[in-house]
């Protein structure tokens, strides 16, 4: 076999460790006895190991050696560039250091589960020192000349974005975001309204089915926290909950649904390579905010969700749901913010992460910086660290450069969004009538089958002919606030 | 880390890595998308490669000399036994021609499955007569100096077990069959019963609660086939299935208790080493049979399923339900069958897969030797190869010697339960009231904790202080044919 046929076998392996170990923690949220923990994290871990193994061995640089400079087709040179970067990405994170992150991630997880319950910071703090330092360590080992350790990290979820690349997006967001929001809280202020579970299930059910969800290729499940997972092109699995009080698996549902279609609409051309999945964290979000704020907040699907919700029992106009689903209110809470004040939460994270891992902010003086964050970007005062700085399980699990994914995910969703309709017009009489054909196809031509081919600003760029910018996420809002 | 401790650890990631091979073919049957086979297939031909490949590295090898003679306590000294064992079996087998014997077997399966649907048994001549030479040449492999090619297949279900060893159980078996079944047929004549699959479904849930099923750590599902699968000693996973036409979910859903109550009462400090599962698949199979014909086709038993199915919403005397249960006649068909005639569908099985592997019988031949056993054990013209030689996947999956434990299991049961309660007294009080936890724990402490310390024989020895002879399982049915 040539270099070129054992590179490739040897990323065909990787990907279906990978695709196991996805298969294994969805059985793990969704289907395992709750016993059988303590055994399951043993396996992950033992999958973790040997892709580990196998992915920085030292065969793959001997291939690689080979192929320098080999006449390859377009295809095989992406994979060799990507098996690259990879490889070497891997092999500059010294196995101990490997273990040791390993070990405080799934620690931290345990303290910060805790800290939060009680409510007690002091309790965290250890297991968070221990984290950030970590992270900064790996942060050194990992980082270019000249590289931040933050920066560093970055990379791990999104190739080629720097710091130096988010600032200018982010100051943007910070100056016009409170302003609005002030607005759009008088303008588009919060209905809350409350679904009953069974209503929403059967709306959700009968609404994916419309957008091809079909038990061949798909399942649909609940979890504790909705999730994305995906075992091969043919294997989609999202999860949503469904709970009385809101309309959160309307949203949710949709959000789920833009990371499986990404995963799905991948060029076939690059399933079991090294290729074959999303590019990066912060496209990978995109396409999922895409479908909640663009499809499930747009007036003209709210007559589709408001059809579903009546035909499943529970009676209510188009004007009303909308309204509900795109309200405004300043909030302690992320993960149910509104999807104009979202970002603000995503620039404080970035800042206080960012001076963690730099060593411009001490952990322990974490609670402060995020009351003040708090106080300035959403004009909050946080009542207990619970509901400040406790309230994400990241930095507890070690991760460190993934919350700008969020924020970037809503800034390069309105711009595709855009992007999309000057190309082939206003999508609003489609979405009423539920019609999604034509956004599945512009998605999957202009975004979806590149798979890891391009980075995060190519690929934007290449769909919408412009780099990354706040404009059409503010053009997006600005409605909100009567503009 | 000493050679005791690596050899541990990487039979403590052999073991990770089975469990999640077994998880995902437990998904593929119960869970997965049906478009996602393919990539599936891949997916576990990747870990069972990675697993051949770590079982078999030169490193175990090297380990395993240096424990040569050293000073081991007697658990590690079984692992080290039993580790010794395995990887020189893996290690016989030559590369290609486990690629060999994979393919076959993958390839054989699809051209049964089509020859079953087409009763047309000549299109399956050359993918079973390429199963047969090579799993011929497999039992050459791996055979033990003067060990006959099927012989050293055998060793791979029932390590200790020759055909010398089975014939004389066989001839007893078919010697005194026959006859009890003619009399069976009148004394106790087959009695079909249609229990609703909704009456049904609530009977056996009830019931696996009353035996220790509760949801931390079992699932009970429904597959085409009822199987049971575990990913750790709190992880197991029974299914079953149901249909208006029988009543077959009250007896396979106490078969597959039976064989994993087995795994789960393996001596804890087991787990995760060679050592921590069931030893064979005659005493496995020993278990399901004793759950199937010992508990639920016994008289007593019969009340209890009686009151379940009655409180289901279907009224049954334990009289009638029990008169089902065990109504014994002659059929062509092995997985239907009733508890005496079912071991002659076996010696004529292991009689043709003897002669097939040890040349005394072609391929072609088949079905003309099928239809004489089946006259001659159990007096029946078989109309069709759909409903004789093709009825069965194992031979177009490559699996020779397999099928002797199915009838060893309905010996060993037998053997135990009588020792059981020679050693404890009659469990007929117990089971009418549905206690069974004197049985459950008379199994884990004569059975069950050994995993694979012991082989087939010394276990049935050890616990019943005999070797294994027919004789209780002729006691068993007896009661049948009016003895």
């Amino acid at each position: 076999m040539s270099a070129i046929d054992l590179l490739r076998a040897r990323l065909a392996e990787l990907a279906d460790l990978a695709s196991v170990q996805m298969l294994a923690e969805w059985d793990q949220l969704v289907m395992m006895p709750s016993q059988a923990a303590a055994g399951r994290a043993q396996q992950l871990g033992t999958l973790a190991h040997l892709s580990h193994e196998r992915a920085t061995d030292e065969q793959i640089g001997a291939w690689l050696q080979e192929l320098q400079g080999a006449a390859l087709d377009e295809l095989d040179a992406d994979i060799v560039r990507i098996a690259r970067r990879d490889y070497e990405r891997a092999r500059t994170i010294p196995d101990d250091l490997a273990v040791e992150l390993a070990r405080a991630a799934a620690e931290g997880q345990e303290a910060w589960q805790r800290a939060r319950a009680d409510d007690d910071f002091g309790s965290f703090v250890p297991a968070l020192r221990r984290n950030v330092e970590l992270a900064r360590a790996q942060g050194q080992c990992v980082a270019a000349p000249g590289q931040r350790p933050y920066d560093a990290l970055l990379f791990d979820y999104d190739h080629g974005l720097s710091s130096a690349d988010l600032r200018p997006l982010f100051d943007a967001l910070t100056e016009a975001l409170p302003a609005l929001m002030e607005q759009a809280a008088v303008h588009s202020p919060a209905r809350p309204m409350a679904v009953p579970a069974q209503a929403q299930k059967a709306a959700v059910q009968s609404l994916l089915a419309k957008l091809g969800v079909e038990p061949s290729s798909w399942r649909v499940d609940v979890s504790a926290h909705p999730f994305t997972t995906w075992t091969g092109r043919r294997d989609t699995r999202i999860t949503t909950r469904y709970s009385d009080g809101d309309v959160e698996s309307l949203l949710s549902s949709l959000h789920e649904y833009g990371h499986a279609l990404y995963e799905r609409q991948v060029d076939p051309a690059l399933e079991r390579t090294n290729l074959g999945t999303g590019t990066s964290m912060s496209v990978h979000e995109s396409q999922s905010k895409l479908w909640e704020n663009h499809v499930a907040r747009s007036p003209a699907f709210a007559e589709v969700l408001a059809a579903e919700l009546t035909v499943a029992g529970f009676a209510v106009t188009a004007k009303d749901l909308h309204a509900t689903l795109v309200g405004v209110q300043p909030s302690l809470i992320r993960v149910s913010a509104d999807p104009l004040t979202y970002p603000l939460h995503i620039v404080l994270r970035f800042e206080l992460e960012h001076a963690l891992i730099e060593g411009d902010l001490a952990v322990e003086d974490l609670p402060v910086a995020w009351r003040e964050a708090v106080k300035r970007l959403l004009g909050l005062e946080v009542p207990s660290d619970a509901l400040g700085c406790l309230q994400d399980i990241h930095w507890g699990a070690g991760s460190f450069g993934y919350f700008p994914s969020y924020a970037l995910g809503c800034l390069i969703a309105a711009q595709l969004w855009e992007a999309m309709e000057a190309q082939i017009g206003s999508r609003a009489d489609d979405l009423s009538r539920g019609e999604v054909g034509e956004i599945q196809r512009w998605l999957a031509e202009h975004v979806h089958r590149f798979g890891r081919r391009l980075d995060t600003i190519p690929l934007v760029e290449q769909a919408t002919g412009a780099g990354l910018t706040v404009e059409p996420f503010l053009r997006y809002v600005a409605p909100l606030a009567g503009g």
